[in-house]
């Protein structure tokens, strides 16, 4: 196949114009792996960016006793490291072949000429990246819809008995922290503790403090007796 | 709130350096909506973009026959009409104010000076995008990965069934299609595809064909009774 309709299909490039996508394929470097080779190290200089092209590439991070969490596994077409490198921050975490893999390699140097000459390929690229994350967001709150209105339920009780089973509580996690906990989003997060007030269930006052005015509702929501409304 | 405080809150922008936030509240205009105004129709010049400071706005399609279809409905810190404006389109849909709404305003002349002259700009959200977008995609994994295989399993079997019940068959839709009709994404379904290969389910050859190694398991997954391994 070649190198320019290697990069069409890959989606970090999706909605790039076929002379963009020439101009990418004109600084790549294809390099390939062995199996168990590894390709980059966490706190390495980000000095570019890879696309698998073939193989699947492991994305890890070691505890300090040495045990392997693995983060991403790549597969085809997947870019890696590229978030690093746009932000000029070093590696997060190592990168290992898990099967003989071939790639193609994006110097920093290079592509950051190539955006200077002709902003409006990362403006191409940040237009497809958002169009993913709204699509991402929409399927993530259809997934999990069924499941995080009882978990904030049972959550908002939890905090209330904590603190002296009173009707005001204090949220003690920031959103990001409380959607990772319940298993979702900051944006579906919001639209669920949105849908709550507007079924009566709490009121959301400043400073995350938040009153509770209908235990007996949340508490059937808790326990999946009941389902916030279908609405909007 | 300060207007750049209002910037660094919002999550298209997180990632962003105190002068980049700063050169973005320069070109930023306040614009407030009454409840059921219109901000932009679908077809309209995408003069800019918009993120909600306080209020709710939907994003909206309108059929043929008038009948409205919510595509999003967009809470405070949201980004709106961005990807749009980012690639240099027309508004793919409407966009109302569901309530008094409050909105920052960020023209596009004056973001694309923006990042024209400081290309770190848009690498910086790029590299932030990129981030959430592999959060979203693990999170949309860990969601989808339960019901996925079975779906994707029956929906294996169906083919088979309609292309005259042999083992070899032809996957009629694209990745993107398939994926979105099992409810979850490519690259989720990638990976399950990749496990059914390595269980010795199925083998994947050139061109969409697939042959069926062991429909018995197959229909176990399909009925719930079987679930794929663990491992990545």
């Amino acid at each position: 196949m070649m190198m320019r309709d290697q990069i069409t299909v890959v989606p970090l490039f999706r909605g790039l114009r076929p002379e963009q996508c020439q101009a990418l394929a004109d600084i790549a470097i294809g390099k390939t792996y062995a199996k168990g080779q590894n390709i980059f190290a966490e706190g390495a200089e980000a000095a570019g960016f890879y696309v698998l092209v073939s193989g699947r590439v492991k994305v890890y991070k070691l505890s300090p006793e040495g045990k392997e969490q693995i983060l991403h596994v790549i597969e085809p077409h997947d870019a890696f490291g590229e978030a690093a490198v746009f932000a000029g921050h070093r590696f997060p975490a190592h990168a290992d072949a898990m099967e003989a893999s071939k790639t193609l390699f994006f110097p920093r140097h290079a592509f950051l000429a190539l955006v200077e000459r002709n902003p409006s390929l990362a403006l191409n690229m940040l237009a497809e990246l958002s169009r993913r994350l709204h699509r991402f967001a929409n399927l993530i709150e259809s997934l999990s819809l069924k499941e995080v209105p009882g978990r904030l339920a049972a959550h908002l009780l939890y905090l209330s008995d904590r603190q002296g089973d009173r009707d005001e509580l204090l949220l003690d996690l920031s959103k990001v922290q409380l959607a990772s906990l319940l298993g979702t989003i900051p944006e579906t997060l919001s639209r669920v503790l949105a849908k709550m007030v507007r079924e009566g269930l709490i009121e959301v006052q400043e400073g995350r403090h938040i009153r509770l005015l209908d235990r007996e509702s949340l508490e059937e929501l808790a326990t999946g007796e009941r389902r916030l409304g279908a609405g909007i």
